[in-house]
């Protein structure tokens, strides 16, 4: 590992974090409240260690490696998350560390689980740090920081570390420009949902704090209820742009070049909408008894669609109470997630295409052994490494999510509870069933369990490999 | 596909069927049972189609392909079952078609899931038949006619496409004599159980029942209470024959070999017996407090440990009430299944190793991007297209369980019920949790779902690719 880079890296991001906590402690002064002072003393911890890491570590970096971006993205993410949480320890809001690490890695992860069981009594600083945590680590931060950076060597390779999805298209020839475009996209975007929000007549702050949570997916609400209590308009706006945010950013991108066929011809893409449109239909059908109203039916079915298949994980209706058969939908469709290059979490569709299209080459093989065959997507030919890595990664994935059920089944908790709780933070919904539901939290679980949540969260945020390599002692080796 | 061979091979299958059948009808005839006569019919059955279809496909068959050892395999299984379904109909003791399909698909395919809700009511006759069924589907009715075929070049098609697991060791240069040996070790084991119930004080008729199921992996009994009111020494001697049907049989030529090093060298045989004590070790103690006794908590956690991972289904205690914990593993064992070359069902040990070993190539990968890397399986090299077929065929499993899981979810019971009947009828395993639990049954699901589990569990035991390849219309173009 290049010891000098990799911490420069992680001293530039908690500066960058420090920076990022001005807007929560203005949140506060504005509001008179008296946690501004927590969110300052964090600010000074913050800028402490990153003005300590910069400045032993300053001078020439040398080369960089695949293996740096990896080990940067794993240790910078859980040092955002140990910093982070410190407002809410400082403040006695959430006065345990663990709770508060865990409500931190849940809002940078974009998961959206919560230890809390009254959110309404945070102080409106804390609730906007909670949105605002997604917002961050939706787009991720470490891509903010390459479009700040100069030097471009080292760039991709942290791109492709915190990406999600099997591949990583560079929008422009340099990583930098790439970054620039994506964060401008997730901001008009962002900036969009508000204003539609405030002519729904949401309040300002409100709307902020749902747009911000919405674009990258997490969950975090101001309401004990989520968003049960909103209006049908205010509702179908988070339906729609849940839904935006878990397309593929590229796509937005071809839309600002005019190039609207090339969308249509995007498989993912209509994959995405064949699955909605489904699951929305079966689901609207299902519950009809139960809300007696098609239109009532239609609006909870779409937007419990869209929170759990964007992974965002907003709450209109008690789903626990559903049939099983939309249960199992919803269930099915935490793994898919969104699209890759989205903010969503979750397996990725693309990755699941690429999965059914090598199971049918499988199948012809049987049919013309002698045949060499290739797979592709959207036209183009698909790299057999690339295929070998999504099944070798799903099987991983596998592994990861029985893994964390073994680990919590140490809880007191039912066989329901514990299978949804790792399934949802592992995809970073958030929300789970049973005891973790819709209408309960994860505040239940031991600390040592919350800490494993914890690292399910991360590991299914940053695509395993990062967070795994921490635990190869190659890896740390000096180099 | 080559009609007139597919076709003459499955007469011959059911030929062979026929004469299998004389066995339950002589039980039948032993204890005065009056339905030794519907087996009689139904053998007159099997002979008439038998003999029509060799009378009509004889002569020149030509060259066959991979394709045509699938489709073989997959037609007869389904054919073997349609047929042996009959004796149930014809007896009345399972009046609808159904039902009987599935008890016999679910012998066959040695799941052991069951739709009666009182197995004692059934005849002598009939209850050797399900047992029995096991004993056929457990090593494969193909591999029998193997043994008995002369020709030898379309005999490997047909063991690697009923034979489980992700490769085909052949034992002796010629199939046939791999199946020879494969079969010989199969019925010492089934007699030397059978001995040893005797020793137990178990009556002949149940000794041989229990054996035949135990060597298949199976899971039909003869009680209600399947194995729960045995004493501690059957049950020990149960356990200890679950456990040696999930090795590869490969060992136990190797053991007569003398080349006892070459078993421990085994590294699917040493995951199998790590898993297994420390499934035990957990379980015992977890269960501690329900039963007292050491000694008792024992028995049942090795007894439960041995039914489920070696995916027979007997069953001793009601699992549903152990703890969440206890529960897990137990799920989490119905996927692992046994080791590869065994009757046993499920993923198979040696596919979770190669998994796992691609996996931490993966991980190698972005420490040394540009080092070629071999996967080693007991000091061999694994060749790519093996471990490549692996990770497809575990994205493909996981995604057939799922579609199974959906379809199951129209039935009129809850998420867990349905998630457990899907995994344990896809796994081969037999008894779920919940509503169809180890003191429950499948009955109660729809006719039409019945089938789908009847698909489930024969996609499981063929292994997917022969029963898709049913639905891919160039598969059936005559060549």
């Amino acid at each position: 590992m290049n010891y000098k880079m990799v911490l420069y890296t992680m001293g530039r991001v908690v500066l960058l974090e420090a920076a990022f906590l001005v807007l929560p402690m203005a949140v506060s002064l504005l509001y008179g409240e008296r946690c501004a002072v927590s969110f300052g003393l964090t600010i000074l911890v913050a800028l402490a260690v990153g003005f300590l890491l910069t400045f032993l570590c300053r001078g020439n970096h040398g080369t960089s490696s695949i293996k740096d971006g990896f080990m940067i993205v794993a240790l910078t993410w859980i040092m955002l998350s140990a910093i982070g949480a410190l407002p809410f320890v400082f403040s006695r809001e959430i006065p345990s560390y663990v709770d508060a690490f865990f409500e931190t890695v849940s809002g940078f992860t974009t998961t959206g689980a919560t230890i809390l069981t009254d959110v309404e009594a945070l102080s409106r600083g804390m609730i906007f740090w909670r949105s605002f945590t997604h917002w961050i680590g939706g787009m991720g931060i470490l891509v903010f920081v390459v479009m700040l950076m100069k030097t471009t060597d080292r760039s991709i390779n942290i791109l492709k570390a915190e990406m999600p999805g099997p591949t990583v298209d560079k929008l422009a020839p340099k990583s930098r420009d790439t970054a620039r475009i994506l964060y401008l996209l997730y901001i008009s975007l962002t900036v969009l949902e508000t204003a539609l929000l405030l002519l729904g007549g949401m309040g300002l702050f409100d709307s902020v704090v749902h747009s911000l949570s919405t674009a990258g997916t997490g969950g975090f609400g101001a309401y004990n209820a989520s968003a049960a209590n909103f209006s049908p308009y205010i509702q179908w706006v988070l339906t729609v742009f849940m839904l935006l945010f878990g397309v593929n950013f590229n796509l937005y991108y071809l839309l600002l070049l005019g190039r609207v066929r090339d969308i249509f011809r995007n498989t993912e893409f209509k994959v995405y909408l064949g699955i909605i449109a489904a699951a929305v239909t079966i689901i609207t059908v299902d519950i009809l008894p139960l809300y007696q109203s098609f239109s009532t039916s239609l609006r909870q079915a779409s937007f419990q669609v869209a929170a759990i298949m964007s992974t965002t994980g907003f709450v209109t209706a008690d789903f626990t109470v559903w049939s099983p058969l939309s249960k199992t939908l919803l269930l099915l469709l935490m793994f898919l997630g969104g699209c890759a290059g989205s903010t969503a979490g979750g397996l990725k569709l693309s990755r699941i295409i690429i999965l059914c299209k090598m199971a049918r080459r499988e199948l012809r093989r049987t049919l013309r052994p002698r045949v060499v065959d290739v797979i592709k997507m959207d036209g183009h030919r698909l790299e057999e490494q690339t295929a070998h890595s999504v099944a070798v990664y799903f099987a991983l994935y596998m592994l990861c999510i029985g893994a964390l059920l073994v680990a919590l089944s140490f809880s007191p908790f039912d066989m329901e509870t514990n299978l949804f709780s790792s399934v949802s933070c592992f995809n970073n919904v958030g929300p789970a069933f049973g005891m973790a539901g819709p209408v309960g939290n994860y505040s239940l679980y031991q600390p040592v369990l919350k800490l494993l949540l914890c690292a399910g969260m991360l590991l299914g945020r940053l695509e395993i490999y990062p967070m795994l390599l921490l635990f190869v002692p190659a890896a740390w080796r000096r180099k």
